[in-house]
């Protein structure tokens, strides 16, 4: 892990990265000694590591949880290399999509490829971040990521005991039902009930399928990016009352 | 209203008292003075205004928003008389279930006659409740009531336009529908995926049956009675946002 540069505002420290040519990025409070919760965000399809909604996300939970918050390019995302695979899949995408068809198939399964190679990134990622004394080799970890970031998230969870709390959503049973029927953890799931990406049933079915019973499925009103502020807060106190176990947020 | 006893305890004043043969509950922070958010409290069936439930969430509202909270008997429940049909009503339900014969539509049957009941009642207590100086005339108003406190609260605040928030749940389509499809105001809507008196379907088709674009569906784990614990908070939060207006907690 090389760190290529570090900024600080508003007591929030923003540390660039590399990893094996995954650039990755790590927000934690500025001066930040000794082992925390890290909550790992996983962007969405077509977005990156920066991504306005990600950074509001990740200064959040580290101004008002402490948390150390990281995220890394997705393959084919961000400032990684397009392979002639990504290239192709975008081509065909945006044919489907001026021609009006519906594109969550294709979605599903170009999400579920780049899963594959995205899952061993995200190990080797928390290897790494866990080596760092702002984080600690031992401490809690939650996994934010909503559509693409939960295409690639729910298989991760599966597969790495260290994740010990995870929101996901925006998503279908479809190619993650397996993977969902392997997490034990506790769950918080985004549901949009007009999703023109995810047809209802196939997400209400990824929520079934999910074998811990610590989850807690959140539908409102809107279509696939329409997903509301207050859930925001929602998952901080989700993450607060599963990463730190304080009593008054297990109220809450 | 006539208020019958008053009681504080650990800064909360509990007030009993009858409006038209009709008992009822008000709890407020000690020695409050002026106009406030109210929140009125819908038991479920076989349940009376001070069950446990109620009475901690009444404590919960008052302590940690400074809101009066009022409940009061249903139709044949609590204090109140039971009527010759209320006692039919009781040994129908207790022969299906003994039998082991699903009772949803008995209950959901016997509950839309209890509304009919129920409503006008619910009605005089927010005249006399709203009468009060420490509640004021023209105070914000949220309801919360699931089950049997739904099948009175949707067609309740289908008709009464001084609620402006209301927490439902745990109830079915069937009956509810037509009046949820006239409720225009903000909902918080729990729901049991394993309910065994409500088939999921039916809630999910109650969620979207509401008018309101502000709605916002909460689905969890377990059996009819197992709302977990963290879904106070969070009904706290909603009427936060909806009744108080609150900035920070409008991203909350």
């Amino acid at each position: 892990m090389r760190f290529t540069s570090q900024t600080v505002s508003d007591g929030i420290s923003e540390r660039l990265f590399t990893l094996s040519d995954v650039p990755g990025v790590l927000w934690s409070p500025d001066g930040a000694t000794g082992r925390r919760p890290l909550v790992l965000l996983a962007h969405g399809g077509g977005q990156h590591k920066k991504a306005p909604g990600l950074v509001a996300r990740a200064h959040h939970y580290v101004k008002e949880c402490g948390f150390a918050v990281a995220a890394i390019d997705a393959p084919g995302h961000g400032d990684r290399p397009r392979s002639e695979q990504d290239m192709r899949s975008v081509a065909v995408l945006r044919e489907q999509m001026a021609a009006g068809r519906p594109v969550g198939r294709h979605i599903a399964r170009d999400n579920a490829a780049r899963a594959v190679r995205a899952v061993p990134e995200w190990r080797a990622a928390l290897d790494a971040l866990q080596g760092l004394d702002c984080v600690g080799a031992d401490g809690p970890v939650g996994f934010w990521g909503v559509s693409m970031g939960s295409a690639i998230g729910v298989p991760l969870a599966a597969a790495e005991p260290r994740i010990t709390a995870a929101v996901f959503g925006l998503a279908g049973h479809e190619t993650l039902a397996e993977a969902a029927s392997r997490v034990t953890v506790p769950v918080e799931f985004l549901l949009q009930w007009d999703d023109e990406l995810v047809p209802r049933d196939s997400a209400l079915a990824l929520f079934d399928a999910f074998a811990t019973r610590e989850k807690t499925l959140h539908a409102n009103p809107g279509g696939h990016t329409a997903v509301p502020a207050f859930e925001l807060s929602s998952s901080q106190r989700f993450f607060t009352r599963h990463l730190v176990g304080d009593a008054s947020a297990a109220a809450g």
